[in-house]
């Protein structure tokens, strides 16, 4: 039987797997943030979620929309948008024989990005500081799936 | 040349690859909901999609959102947020070595709890019952990368 | 120490490698063109990306929403329904030994009907331009799915 334990003993591979785990427990995070909002502002979305504060119309004020409650979603999507490919591309690039040396680089630049754009969006701190951090994460998977076409290329 | 079935070989990953099927084809069946009540309730967004019901008023009073429809896409995105973390923190898990048995306990419970959360959403039923099967899924997910990280370390 | 390039050695993981990073950058071509709208069209979602548009009511005028804006959202959260299920889906495929021209088939196609898709939403094409292209990468991903459960089926 394959030892599927062989990746796992790569460095390259280890790195991967340790930035891709940080990065999407950073994703799900959003989740809780929302749900905290969704809580603390009173605002859902579904009408069984507002069953708990009685029936009619003393429970239909809490469906609705709140400023935060949306700015904490979007943030989620723009995770969901740009940490996917970096996941997808990120393991076909630590698959590609890349330096250990320029793989960190990869991935910690991409992980420190997406986690000052959370900050930058739920703070929110003024532009370009948002833009900036997507750029900067945007530009990394761009690099590495350059890495990746030029290494793997068959078409 | 490299033989790409030895990873298929592994049992866990063999178990990996079985629930991974599962659960995206769990996903992509949200697409065919969606567009089964688009159709029923004459809900679109696209004023192309309502061209068939002819032209001018007549077709503009069906761009229109409808609460079932706009239930599962809120779904079929609750499960992008989980399922795409499951897909790859359990890749990783699944190459970290642990006892079959172990993973197909963590596979198990989040396929079981990411169908119970579909049945839930769209039902629907009251709550905590889609809270509660989101919750857990969440977990399994936790659980496995906390081992990955364990396994991998290398920042 | 476990030589991580033999997989990207693989004729049919080097064409999972390339087609997957092809259709991921694609999907990040969405957020591009969504920014170019936002900017061209003067509509954005966040206070602070109008503040350069000055203070009060002469920025908040722009914080609405625009059609061209909202119709490449639209197709970049298919793109994220599609592609993620082809992405985890294709490489337990690439994985399960298909013959290589099996394999090129099945990414051509779903690589092709992915980029027909997103010139038939933003064009946009009548229908069913759209819908005929969507329903092909789903059944290239179904197709992917069947043969890797009739491999690894270990529940």
């Amino acid at each position: 039987m394959a030892k599927a334990t062989q990746l796992i003993d790569n460095e390259v591979f280890r790195a991967y797997a340790t930035y891709t785990a940080i990065v999407l427990l950073k994703m799900m995070l959003m989740s809780l943030i929302t749900a905290y909002f969704r809580i603390t502002r009173k605002a859902f979305v579904n009408p069984e979620d507002t069953a708990s504060f009685g029936k009619g119309e003393s429970a239909k004020k809490y469906l609705r929309t709140d400023p935060d409650v949306e700015r904490v979603r979007r943030g989620h999507l723009n995770d969901l948008e740009n940490i996917v490919p970096f996941v997808g591309i990120g393991l076909l690039y630590a698959l590609s024989g890349p330096e250990l040396s320029t793989a960190l680089l990869h991935f910690r630049i991409f992980t420190g990005a997406r986690i000052l754009h959370t900050f930058a969006y739920l703070i929110p701190l003024p532009q370009p500081g948002r833009g900036l951090s997507w750029a900067v994460g945007y530009s990394v998977t761009f690099s590495m799936a350059y890495k990746v076409l030029k290494t793997a290329w068959l078409l």
